[in-house]
């Protein structure tokens, strides 16, 4: 069941890198909801392979196929699957990983837990599962549109180049006006200066992405153990090269003091509830309270490099490995449409939940 | 469900700050393991308020009572239900928040979520429901004895003052030579006396616990979405006050190439498989590789400070609220064993799933 | 998490049937319902034992402690947690089925599975754990009580002595007028005659009880899995002594031709959907249809009877063993309330699943 | 979640009857199990239609496509994905039905939950999904054949022709010597000529399914709500026509008295624990004792029948509706190859669920 993710919202994925394909189950979508592949492929064309010289030059088309759930274009509250094909997928010769262990990657680890596994490109941990993760969110997404819930994700670092100012400072229409995926127009230059550089020299780079998420309802999450914050911060984690998780304040604000970390509440010139300032990230005691929810996901440096670096095979013997074919120098502008689907999956999903809350 | 943790190894947390008392349920645990009340005291007793002078000086006895699953000293297999009684009941007056909403606490989040809430002391919200997951995590720990993991946390910085060192270099079992559970002597007198300023001005302080895991064998933790260290993660959110987590390299693990962060296989003296770095803290591919698993949990400031605050009432009117009572200034020093016993029992949850990995 | 049952509205029971006591916590209750304890001892009352002379003169106060999750007399969203003190707990000596296997109880495969057994009373295999079912299904009744919706069940048969008629033409305010609940007087009266004698010869009877719902909404089940009357199937059979369930139509059914066992749609002088015949009892394709719901449960005669029986020790070796002490001749007057406990509660959490069906 | 089915060895079936396909993932498959698409289409080929003059004739050669989850010929503890495209998909006018309700089968409900449904050939309401359950049902039972578990089940009641022995007299090898899998010859035959009559006159007729189920270990089953024999009823319940389920002396078995009812306990001269009879049907407690286990399954005449009947439509007005088309006059034969298989998905489950039973 580890392959499964969320409540009632809920999805199961499957496939491997250089199997026939990948996909997807959601079970739980409500009836009643308009969908249309084009929706999901154009959530999917964000996350697809070459599509810029800033990614893997690899070609997947990555074509969604709905197989089930929809029926005269509207979700019919049965599971919807939906399936990709591999294309790129006989084309490759993995003798040299068949018997190795990549260093910082899922090899070793697959081995000594299952006793064998799928080495081609990774198998089931390639990131490649999180494009089923893409097309699921997509129609996530969609549920959440007819509530005024926006999901939207950032590139805000790169290796130590960061935007300067926070989210609220940016407009976030600019995401995709660049293909590192940062509004910040002068940072995202610089940004994709570093990529390159970084992928000249056969090396990888990590980074930040920062998610937003507005008018969310307050009343959303499921205290004790499903905090709202609890869910994102296991949906990020659960994302290929994620290191760590921080919403609100964050780390940083461990360095304040409570007078200073305390968001007082007031009234607007509408009536409506606000906090002063917003440390709290939008949740409090892991529900929303009707403020901005944002937070911060930390990206590792992609772990296959063209360069050779001492391992071990599966015979424990020392060799030396280098990365072959075409890999991302950098994640971050494939990883923001995941961590949109993510936080739009959680959400989804707390929306539903939270219609168990009263009586009626 | 929300107040369930665990798949297999799984507990279920009730109770308020103020009712009578609170307890846990504890359903999955094997049959055949050797369990005392003294285990169970010993974890809740460093959870304890009035321990020190660096906690609340609230009496709270957190006597165990196991009320079940537990026969002639071992488990039986059936669910196990201990309660703790709550002694500071009665005693208060909490009317001045019977219709405030305290800023940054989760006053109005239940009100907006469920139409009412058991004001007395933060109700469900206060972290007194922790004594519950603590009382679970001792047992969770036994477990994991049987196989040689040892689950340790410590207090690595307060406010701007942290420990200069990695925690290899430290004597973990200096964790409880000091009130503040910091392992470094001279670090921990620094935070002890910034813990008793910020009390003395009626203020609070946040920081960080780490979070260190030995003698994990490799193959725990499952893809795709319960990745190890997303269940991890998720464990830590889960904790009141919680802002962030990061594993091994975590953010500053952002700043470096990927040549520099993977970790390099190798055999050891003794021909087990070794990394030369552990920027992976011990986790690949969300399962554990063998090797140390260490990590970080941003703890905010209390929000309950002694000094008026603009607020909210429950007719969204501005008021002005101070706290009263007794309160930490600091809550690090006992978030320490609720780290280590949401560490144990997600742990011990991945080391039972693990057993049905393999046909045989 | 074998212990707990339901998805949104979730029971986890405890407790050995001479522990300190037995409890439930109900997770997932919505806010803002009504509930006293009177309400829970009401329900209690009927499983109690010692209440007539046709059950076992065994004295349980059984009175509940509600010890979190209600408050003002309103539940809060919180964990409800009800506890039942074993009163009659230290009085009796086991020592006769430590190590013997009881017939046709489940010593021998509690052994089996988990290596120890709490003997004393069956310990958790023991009917008494269905006190805190109940408990909590006084709960779901209140919730469904809301909607209109009207669960009751009652004693059919008693070993070959049957209800004449169908459910339908009794008046099941009846059911509490006689101690064998059956609203049917003449039949109860042979149905006292026969538990009666049975008692005298020490020697148990099994029998039918009949449960019937009214007032559903249709659109109650999920498909495929979770269909109405497999939730209600399994609810049944997870009962101490169940051997069977059938809904509607049942086994009888499978003699009628297609032709006889359709039932025809029609729309009565209200201008309601109903159908002309109900063999499909109240549920198509796993989802209630608005009709009346109603089912039959059988129960095996009472293992535990007063006379001297063959088996085997855990050593393996042959004995003779005769039960001892206070026992029920006939458990069917006292599943009654044990069946209506069930029934509610999986109509409370069908009630709040279906919440999620449609996008709004 | 109401589509999946299992607690560690799980299955998640989706697609309608006239979609694309239909198919399944199993998650939580041991890795390391030898699998191969033969075995799968074996047991598909068992449930296809127009496999003999009893079923419908209609075409569908239900091959099954591997999409992930096995490779080298084993299974990696990865997700299993089989699909199975739909070839009779678009050939029929379902237009008479788009807006009737057909008597005693899911339309109206499924409209009355969710506004809308895929009305072709009964959509997701339609037994076709079983073929899903039937094609990971096999890879259970090869996981079962490791441990010597042997799972069978036949037609022992078509109407009111039924086997006159039980199973023990049976040769259940000889279940599918004859097309309507009935291993008692004599009775075959007469089924056979029941069910051709039956279908002659454009009527439909039910019967019973026996399952059996040899070589179980002792201690399979998890108390209290997910015990044996609750997880295998709800498992049949949920079964497309299934009325009714009993195991052991069932429904008959309230006839007994505690004396007769009773399993005595011995040891064979093997030294193994036996029972003298097997009313328990194998499992006591909730638990198997490693006797034989044994059910009995209610199949109701299927509900299309080619004749006119009184119905509704969705504008409730009366109309009169006939089935078209090419139906099964009797499920019977084609319910065994499900039966089977949803009994292997609840051992293969309990197989790895008492793994976690005890310490080590």
């Amino acid at each position: 069941m580890s392959n499964t993710f969320g409540t009632l919202f809920r999805i199961t994925t499957f496939g491997e890198s250089h199997g026939p394909g990948i996909g997807v189950i959601l079970d739980g979508c409500p009836a009643g909801l308009a969908v249309e592949a084009a929706d999901i492929q154009a959530a999917l064309d964000r996350r697809r392979p070459g599509q810029s010289d800033l990614t893997t030059p690899r070609k997947e088309a990555d074509q969604v196929e709905i197989q089930s759930g929809i029926f005269g274009g509207y979700t019919t509250g049965t599971p919807i699957s939906l399936y990709i094909r591999n294309q790129d997928q006989a084309s490759h010769d993995y003798s040299h990983i068949e018997h190795a262990y990549r260093p910082s990657h899922a090899d070793y680890t697959y081995d000594q837990k299952y006793g064998r596994r799928d080495y081609r490109g990774g198998g089931r941990s390639s990131a490649r599962e999180t494009a089923a993760r893409v097309a699921a969110g997509a129609i996530a997404d969609k549920l959440l549109a007819q509530y005024g819930i926006v999901v939207r994700s950032y590139v805000s670092q790169v290796g130590a180049i960061a935007v300067p100012v926070g989210y609220e400072q940016l407009d976030l229409n600019l995401i995709d006006s660049n293909t590192v995926r940062c509004p910040h127009p002068e940072t995202a230059e610089r940004m994709t200066d570093l990529i390159r550089q970084v992928r000249d020299r056969h090396d990888t780079v990590g980074g930040l992405v920062t998610g937003v998420v507005t008018g969310v309802p307050a009343g959303l999450g499921e205290p004790v153990f499903d905090k709202l914050h609890a869910e994102l911060g296991r949906a990020m984690l659960s994302i290929n090269a994620v290191k760590g998780f921080e919403y609100g304040s964050g780390f940083a604000g461990t360095l304040l003091f409570g007078s200073e970390h305390n968001d007082a509440f007031y009234t607007d010139e509408a009536g409506a509830v606000r906090t002063r300032t917003n440390h709290s990230g939008g949740i409090q005691g892991g529900i929303s309270n009707g403020q901005d929810i944002y937070f911060r996901v930390a990206f590792k440096p992609v772990a296959t490099i063209l360069q050779p670096q001492q391992t071990l095979n599966d015979q424990n013997e020392e060799i030396m490995l280098a990365g072959r074919g075409r890999h991302d120098p950098c994640v971050l502008p494939r990883a923001v449409p995941i961590v949109d689907a993510m936080t739009s999956l959680v959400l989804a999903d707390m929306l539903l939940r939270a219609r168990a809350n009263k009586v009626k």
